[in-house]
């Protein structure tokens, strides 16, 4: 028969066993950190009506998206988690609960160019509390505290959320009459990191036309670094010009104070006047968070405070607050600087039973069991062992059932001992415990 | 602005909040049950190349699928996770152990007419172990065994998993010379259920033209019923006059001998003859599984053993044995019925903390807790709290910061106590154990 070549399309992840387990523990942990700040969980489909999908239209999104007929259905693949979450929350407007928190993680599809670290279909974990008509500023610091919470658990210190307010560069802006060119600004300024002051000052200059005395206030004040509370001082000497600057300023100093309340190190969070977030529709605190030892990666976890989540759908006033991991992307990179614990047992099961009934003891014990019933050698029996990475076999031989016990064998150390079951059952199960007690993500 | 309505399209399920809990519920219970027997978790693309999806191609199957163009690329969207299974298997044939045993809970897609119960985006839960060449039939009872476990786990006990063997019909068939009809018999006895015995045999004789002894035969064989020993003794009567029919007779002895040495009860499983299964690619034994007090429902679970999962792929031999729970259908029935508990918490978090600081205590305790920071009249926080029908909530009011204590309140029972953090902590958490101590299904 002619055969069709197996394969996946480019741009699709799909990892072999023993990074699937790692990437399943990455997920469980963050399902469980969000649920802890009591999010609930949320699965919306992956088709929708692309007039739904595309109801803010326009932009780099619309190239991208995966489109298609189904009979006389214009049907689209979600792009992000946010305009489904901003359809079902309009949708089931009456059926919810306000302040609204829920967390999803899913399959999103962006047809973007292929490349090495791009995906085409990646999961995104999101979080996002919702209110109806107003939401407390408290959530702006919250949502932050618990992306360090679950980046703690992941195993990660080394990393830090910036965090700056919309409002706060908006009134910047304002006060130097620079309002309509905001945008562009803020556009050229994003280059700062690449090529630097002066050519972003060039640039301000030329491109965008600005006096060079502007171009030098602009730059003046991203400039302004040092400890949270020093970037804060150097932010008071602007006070009392601007209205909406004014009102960022306590805005951002309420956040970082709730921060710190919530627990979270002053090393992991830092206030920095060069994120701004892209997306037009952010109004005041916006995240992006970054890996200390790796800040080529980008922002790995990005997001902030938004007005009106769903004003394509519904005449409902509804802010919001939240924020986005790229989980693909991130155990992507993870996994390519090799900080993906390879301690932890990534083999299907804790113990492979060679080869009859006592094995059900082990279940119960909460073990994952594999009974081997294929009839090889035992050399081949042990090959398997092997190359599944189990942490133990289980013998159970003639002698073993006569004297009521099964011989167990570390697979690490190849050390074996007879016990009974319940004995083996411990004596695994604690040793179980020992190797995945540390993190998923050893840095 | 002029809005577009929010809705999701017909046969794509979307739950409110309460009812996602519940099945995220039951999905944490399949995969910590197949993992309990050494399943290794597999995520596979939704979207793959047409020509590797549709290797096998024709049937009803093409009809339904979602196909698209992007840029030059045939896509279409996986409408099982067999296929997938075979293209990974024969990708990655070098880099897995083999028996390969793998689980994967994941959406898969078919353009039906939408109606009533029937989806177009749905769960798929699969168990399968593949093996290289050959393949012990002790799995052909473990699989059925492990679904036994996982539908206990759930909650279930009124089940019955119907187990046949398609060489057992395959040899019947042949005795009687009427191998080339095989298949067009086995779809009209499909009917026996719902049109009789007379009418199948009308169908028999009128329109797969056989002679009416032979029609007979066909009746008396598929009328054998009983206890599975009672089956089993009357199959042995046509022992000895064909050589696929007495090894698929061994077979399902042996099946049926492990299914008890696993500990699946006597009334959990049931050698049933009419059971074919439509696919045409099970080779011996096959499964379905029904609801003892939902006939109506059709089976919940099925699947069988293969020779030959990747044949379009590779001319590698991987033999397997599988099974499929159809999630969403099932949860969409239980849900229907009544059956899905409502004793279970389904609020997003365990305890509602009004409104400062000690909450991370809580949390460390392994509660799900929100902190509702919203500034509201009293009576506004407790209905919110109503409404996610949360178990707890947890005042800290002056008076409790002075003393150091919290006020916890019993939602449902609506007492209210002084708890110093720790020992509320403990108070909460040993009745949320409780709440949450029952099963998912209810019969």
């Amino acid at each position: 028969m002619a055969k069709v070549s197996p394969r996946t399309l480019s741009g699709f992840m799909e990892l072999l066993p023993a990074q699937q387990m790692k990437m399943e523990r990455m997920m469980q942990i963050l399902r469980d950190s969000y649920a802890r700040y009591g999010f609930t969980p949320l699965d919306t489909p992956i088709i929708e009506s692309a007039e739904v999908l595309l109801a803010k239209g326009g932009g780099e999104t619309e190239k991208q998206i995966y489109r298609f007929q189904k009979g006389d259905s214009d049907l689209a693949l979600r792009f992000d988690l946010t305009v489904p979450l901003a359809k079902y929350v309009a949708q089931h407007y009456g059926e919810l609960a306000f302040p609204f928190r829920r967390y999803q993680i899913g399959k999103v599809y962006r047809g973007e160019r292929a490349q090495r670290g791009r995906f085409r279909e990646f999961y995104q974990a999101d979080i996002d509390v919702i209110g109806d008509g107003k939401l407390d500023i408290l959530n702006e610091a919250e949502v932050p505290a618990i992306i360090y919470d679950t980046f703690h658990a992941l195993g990660l210190s080394r990393f830090k959320i910036r965090v700056n307010n919309r409002k706060l560069l908006n009134g910047f802006y304002a006060m130097n009459g620079m309002s309509e060119k905001a945008g562009e600004i803020m556009r050229t300024v994003d280059k700062l990191d690449k090529i630097g002051a002066e050519k972003v000052k060039q640039l301000l200059i030329d491109e965008v036309k600005m006096l060079p005395c502007k171009a030098e206030n602009v730059l003046d004040f991203m400039a302004i670094c040092g400890t949270n509370a020093e970037v804060i001082e150097a932010l008071e000497r602007y006070r009392g010009m601007d209205a909406t600057f004014d009102q960022g300023l306590d805005e951002l100093i309420t956040v970082t104070k709730y921060l710190r309340d919530f627990g979270v190190p002053e090393e992991n969070f830092a206030v920095d006047l060069t994120i701004a977030r892209g997306l037009d529709y952010y109004t005041s605190t916006v995240y992006e968070t970054e890996m200390c030892d790796h800040p080529e990666i980008g922002s790995v976890c990005s997001g902030g405070r938004y007005d009106n989540l769903a004003e394509y759908y519904t005449d409902k006033q509804l802010p919001g607050v939240g924020i986005s991991i790229g989980l693909t992307r991130l155990f992507y990179v993870l996994n390519e600087q090799g900080l993906l614990s390879d301690d932890l047992v990534t083999a299907p099961c804790d113990a492979l039973v060679l080869p009859m009934t006592e094995e059900l003891a082990l279940r119960k014990a909460g073990l994952r069991v594999q009974l081997y019933g294929e009839k090889k050698k035992f050399k081949a029996k042990m090959s398997y062992a092997d190359k599944i990475g189990v942490p133990f076999a289980v013998f159970i031989g003639e002698d073993e059932m006569n004297e009521g016990v099964l011989s167990v064998k570390d697979m690490r150390s190849g050390e074996q001992v007879k016990l009974c079951p319940d004995e083996a059952a411990a004596y695994m199960a604690k040793r179980i415990a020992e190797l995945n007690s540390g993190a998923v993500i050893r840095e």
